[in-house]
């Protein structure tokens, strides 16, 4: 007898990711917003009995992509300082507009535009790290998306927080209201080794402990954090971040562009996760980092957009993309970081690197249903001779036509479902008018 | 009394290049398919009657993008071998392919189809270097686009030539064929120095002079390239090219990534012109072109996406955000090549490199009506605080709503008026069907 489920989807191709390849006449069964089966059409037409039936006939169906570095709320300052260095973008534009703005409604609504974008750009999951994190969580609630939110601790004052203590408190007790929304996870993100003391950090990683929580933090994004490192504390900024317990499989290490042949040792004995952010390394001229190397060495190597304001697209296929791209003229191989393990970073590393990846970053039979339509009927992307090659170096966001999140469709034909452009158009604007006048 | 005109466009913003600047509340007027002037929507009502008019409210009109190096047939080999080196990536697969299945038909198909994505991504000009110039200027023809023909020159046979002599004879004949066409252009294009030989060369560079056509080669790509001219001829290959006479204001050196002090001082010296591919540049592993250390020394430097089969889009937004990104972490600086020196380089930079820069690049009056509106109304592209960096740093091709060649419509709405999609997907899936069964 025919097993009965919520969902059968028809694609022209499937790239599950486990296994690698494109498979064609095949469907996804989804029932209970899990994956039940992925099987050839026919065994689908004669075992499964489906309530709805989607199908893409020039489309990939792929995992949902993982965004796995961002700062959401900062949509809001997309293109307010561009083209000049991070120190100056930092301490001139950002912090200063952040210490006049920064406000749970300013967080509220950067991060629904931001999940607006990400949705419409095939990102199901990001790891989110940003201040007033239950006014993140409101938002990412709302938008049906998966997130990954990062606990914010700093040792200098915000509208946020006072000090690393209160940051802690503040960030915990957010945890506390939101840990059973399932779509939600948790971990601490204290802001960089440079802006965390000694005392900070060895309390927070006696957090992180206790309460089994993955710590992620900026590291050695640019060379001069590696080099007053050296000055001050003889020794790299992961180095003293091992030596204070804070490494590990669970520590997720962002940037990771200024790194010594030692710190790619210990990245690879501990187990540590690295996230790759192309597009911000290149704006603020920060450097190329050593990602295949990294992959050589077995280091899961995720890829993150950063924040809107040092990008400015939320788009991780253009950071797969770019990532491929800078990887080969980094190594000087074109063939390193192929198209393939563009989207194993993109899927199944970004799952890897926040610990979800027995929910989610593969269409594994049990995983969450999270998967993306990606129309490759246009012309402009003709011919195709491997639709895995196209996702990464001939599709864009814009290709992408539909979105589900645990069997949710959140994106139908290349529009939101549960949230309203025009909406977050509006949103978008209003805070704009404030930053001007103000 | 009114002057009447033929078209009127309002957009939001009006980004002209020349002068530098975002105009708000300006409208365009244009007659007989050039543009007459750029002036406010006041003068505009009060001093213009237009026969018809356009109003594109949430738009950046801007000049048309110039495409100053591509191989456009090489669309039909989109994506048929990628990730590996320029040299097995030539001599395994292109070459190979292209001594089968060259023929006047399969440039027509490949051009055509180029010249529907480049004209739906924003691209008004190209310049195509191929086999088989008569079969694209028909394309080129057919689809409305204004094309600069390099007129291929090698001293190995293919199928559209047996040697030097034969290749020039073969070109020249279809200059003389199409050169009363308005929107083409023509130079010579031998293919690279490594290719044709310093007899070749005289007699290309006598041609050129006598014929005053510019001349269009792949330059110092590679640092193999480089390093075998030091040995073989003692000098760069540029040096080379000086000594046989080839260089020149209406010299146009592609890709230009390797380069010696000296080529660099010579480029400034004798005027010439670059084209900076740096998509292409990155997925072959070329390296990193010195575009912040050229533009600095005066050396005008235009964009290329190069063909599609190492691209693999024709897409001049992205080669505009990724020489941007590029320029920052080659030069150590995040306010190198910023968003508006980006946009002259695909505008402007692009017409002065092909010698057409009296004809379009900007939107001076007395120009070609050569303009597209970029639609900036969505969410994903909000806020807004400068529409130039947003050209570059956020939006991508697929706002391009309205494109006018000439004062002619040949987008509207993100549809082509002169090319039918379909037909175009259907020649591509022709040519895939070709190839692999072959």
């Amino acid at each position: 007898m025919p097993i009965s489920v919520d969902l059968r989807l028809d694609p022209r191709w499937i790239v599950p990711i486990e296994p690698d390849g494109a498979l064609e006449e095949h469907a996804l069964l989804v029932d209970g917003g899990r994956i039940v089966a992925l099987v050839p059409t026919a065994i689908a037409e004669r075992d499964y009995v489906a309530r709805e039936r989607v199908v893409l006939p020039t489309h990939v169906l792929l995992p949902g992509l993982v965004n796995a570095h961002t700062h959401a709320a900062m949509t809001l300052l997309r293109g307010v300082a561009d083209d000049i260095s991070l120190k100056a973008w930092l301490e001139q534009h950002i912090w200063p507009i952040e210490a006049r703005f920064l406000s749970p409604e300013f967080v509220h609504d950067g991060t629904l535009i931001a999940a607006g974008e990400m949705l419409l750009g095939g990102v199901t999951c990001c790891a989110d790290q940003y201040f007033f994190p239950d006014a993140a969580a409101r938002a990412y609630r709302q938008s049906g998306m998966r997130a990954f939110l990062g606990l914010p601790v700093l040792d200098f004052p915000t509208p946020y927080a006072a000090d690393a203590e209160a940051y802690l408190q503040a960030g915990l007790a957010a945890r506390d209201a939101w840990k059973h929304e399932a779509r939600l996870a948790f971990a601490l993100a204290p802001h960089a080794p440079y802006t965390v003391s000694d005392a900070s950090w060895e309390k927070l990683v006696i957090y992180a402990r206790q309460l089994d929580l993955p710590i992620q933090t900026h590291l050695q994004e640019t060379r001069a954090e590696l080099e007053q490192s050296l000055q001050t504390h003889a020794m790299s900024p992961l180095a003293r971040l091992d030596r204070l317990g804070a490494t590990g499989s669970n520590f997720i290490a962002v940037h990771a562009v200024h790194l010594l042949d030692s710190d790619i040792d210990l990245l690879a004995t501990q187990g540590c996760q690295v996230v790759h952010c192309p597009t911000s390394n290149l704006k603020l001229a920060s450097g190329l980092a050593p990602v295949s190397g990294l992959l050589s060495r077995g280091i899961n190597v995720a890829l993150g957009s950063d924040g809107a304001a040092s990008n400015n697209r939320l788009d991780v296929f253009a950071e797969m993309r770019l990532a491929s791209l800078v990887a080969k003229v980094a190594a000087g191989d074109a063939a390193a970081l192929p198209a393939t393990r563009a989207l194993h970073m993109a899927t199944l590393g970004g799952a890897l690197a926040l610990g979800l990846e027995q929910a989610i970053g593969s269409l594994r039979p049990g995983k969450q249903a999270d998967a993306i339509g990606v129309n490759l009927a246009s012309f402009q992307h003709l011919p195709c001779y491997d639709p895995r090659s196209h996702l990464v170096h001939v599709a864009s966001r814009d290709q992408v036509s539909d979105v589900w999140i645990a069997g949710q469709r959140l994106v139908q034909g290349g529009v939101l479902t549960a949230l309203d452009g025009a909406d977050l158009a509006a949103r978008a604007r209003l805070w704009q008018d404030r930053l001007q006048s103000g």
